[in-house]
């Protein structure tokens, strides 16, 4: 299980059953629209507040994901769920409705892989039959919260990020369960939080790239493989901004990590022109890309070893007034289609 | 490992080798503080905000409980942590400078035993020698941010519960780390989201006793055990309302439970007198509680046995402001001096 400093390897390989992934009006306008489940077209979703909007499309991913495979929530031991709004509403507010034991993360956009990780390592040590998890963000409410409210239309710089509204989750369950090939779960590393002094809330990209390539340099130390092994080493979310900064310090480490293999999921999910400046951000962001898109691709058979870095910049709105730098932080999941 | 609905058995018994347990000033002057192992005389802690006092708690509790057994951090694979603050930033801010892999959570008063269980999980599965987790609360940091700055000096009624200002960490090795008897993690069961449709943040120790009430329930059943097999279930924090409603609660199930044996970390920490209306709360009471004197009563033959429940109120100001009612959790960690 244990290797090296903060990996786990899952030798009983749980497996993502199925997913459910639910986006908003600009994510249906954007280059993965075929990936989601469905769309809402407006950002309010029948609701009173985008803060209900966003629990709502926790909802709607998680009984997307267990109707696929006709499980009910009463099979599914623990939910893990995390979100970017104060105290993580959204998240328990969705876990009442969906009534299932409840553990609550933060980590910013790298909520997604911090949970699938430590679903893995529920289902690998027999702790669990099923688990679900995933994240989740509206760009409405979390603007709102850590900008401005979008309908003040302030500006941004272009190496500002757009937050995806989106939830993707994912049921994973033991290897047994799913006898075809399917995604399975291998590795994983837990990120170190890492802070080299950035305080622009406005290019997080930027400050997160360090963080993504340390967490990528100790997954690759840790279980002894060059960055080759994978078809595909995706982070979400850096943007444009951080995914240079990213390759160049693979450079300076003298890490070979061919451009075409390194993506980010932030880069992938919009389409040229929409106006995200730097690319998609937000919780919301690398469990949509994955739990869609990618897992669509491994299907398919474009990728066949993926692995998955999500990102979080660890800031608060308080701590930028307060003039502190933004601490960062990435976990990396390793999925194979075996 | 998996039993019922939601419950974890550890049969590897992982083992709490130490802790590091810090105050504030007011919790100087309450009843358990000789199980501190040191305390702030002021809120400040010699920092420019009351969020960087919060951060140095916690920095404090993990370097001391790392200290008493010469573990240095590189050690530790991972570091669970949670707090209040918005994006639990003292949580993420202190694992940059302590610099153990990080997992970071939410559960606002439950956070403690959130971590627990899932530590616990880690180690009984053969992710990890040694385990850092616990959780804090800054009186000051949380009322500003839930509340209005203590300075305004606003009125509270008396129902309401005064934010415990410490941080309780506990290092968590493996059985074998520790031959003599020392606590041992026997079971978890991690709760379910409840909202009976209360509003009032003044009350959340009423809020939150339903959800004690159906995890200590859950996990009598889960696990096919009377109250008695513990010589105490302490909740964390219901405060006296919330206690009483518990006790009721029980009633009602026909549930026997010696009113002797079912305590509260929020009536056990503060003296007669000082001005704490219902008693304590805050995600460091449980904590501190837990791992200073509970910890110390096992150690002094007082318990052997002892499930710890912290419960969490999961609202924000804003789902307040919205007028939503206060969904709860509670999750219960058995501990056993083996």
């Amino acid at each position: 299980m244990k290797k090296g400093n903060g990996s786990w390897v899952f030798p009983n390989q749980p497996t993502i059953l199925t997913t459910g992934v639910v986006g908003g009006p600009f994510e249906k306008n954007g280059l993965l629209k075929d990936d989601f489940d469905f769309f809402y077209n407006d950002l309010w979703m029948g609701q009173k507040s985008y803060e209900n909007a966003h629990r709502v499309l926790i909802e709607d991913a998680v009984q997307t994901a267990l109707q696929k495979k006709k499980i009910s929530p009463q099979q599914v031991q623990f939910f893990l769920s995390g979100d970017l709004i104060n105290q993580i509403t959204p998240s328990s507010f969705a876990a009442r409705s969906i009534g299932i034991p409840y553990i609550g993360l933060f980590g910013a956009c790298s909520t997604s892989m911090e949970g699938l990780a430590l679903s893995a390592m529920i289902i690998n040590g027999g702790g669990a039959d099923y688990v679900v998890t995933g994240a989740a963000s509206h760009n409405a409410a979390v603007e709102k919260q850590f900008r401005y409210p979008t309908e003040y239309g302030s500006q941004k710089p272009p190496t500002a990020q757009w937050t995806v509204t989106g939830a993707g989750y994912a049921l994973i369950g033991t290897r047994e369960q799913e006898v075809n090939p399917a995604p399975r779960i291998i590795s994983a590393t837990i990120g170190k939080v890492l802070d080299l002094g950035l305080k622009d809330p406005f290019n997080m990209g930027g400050a997160m790239a360090p963080a993504a390539v340390e967490t990528i340099t100790q997954h690759l130390e840790d279980l002894n493989i060059e960055p080759s092994y994978y078809d595909l080493i995706v982070t979400g979310d850096l943007g444009t901004i951080g995914r240079n900064v990213a390759l160049e310090l693979f450079d300076q480490r003298k890490i070979a990590i061919d451009k075409s293999m390194f993506q980010d999921c932030g880069l992938m999910i919009y389409r040229d022109g929409q106006p995200v400046q730097a690319g998609g951000s937000g919780a919301g962001c690398s469990a949509t890309v994955l739990y869609g898109h990618l897992l669509n691709q491994m299907k398919g058979g474009t990728y066949k070893r993926i692995l998955v870095v999500a990102t979080g910049a660890l800031l608060s709105p308080l701590t930028f007034q307060q003039n502190e730098s933004i601490p960062c932080i990435a976990h990396a999941v390793a999925i194979e289609w075996i």
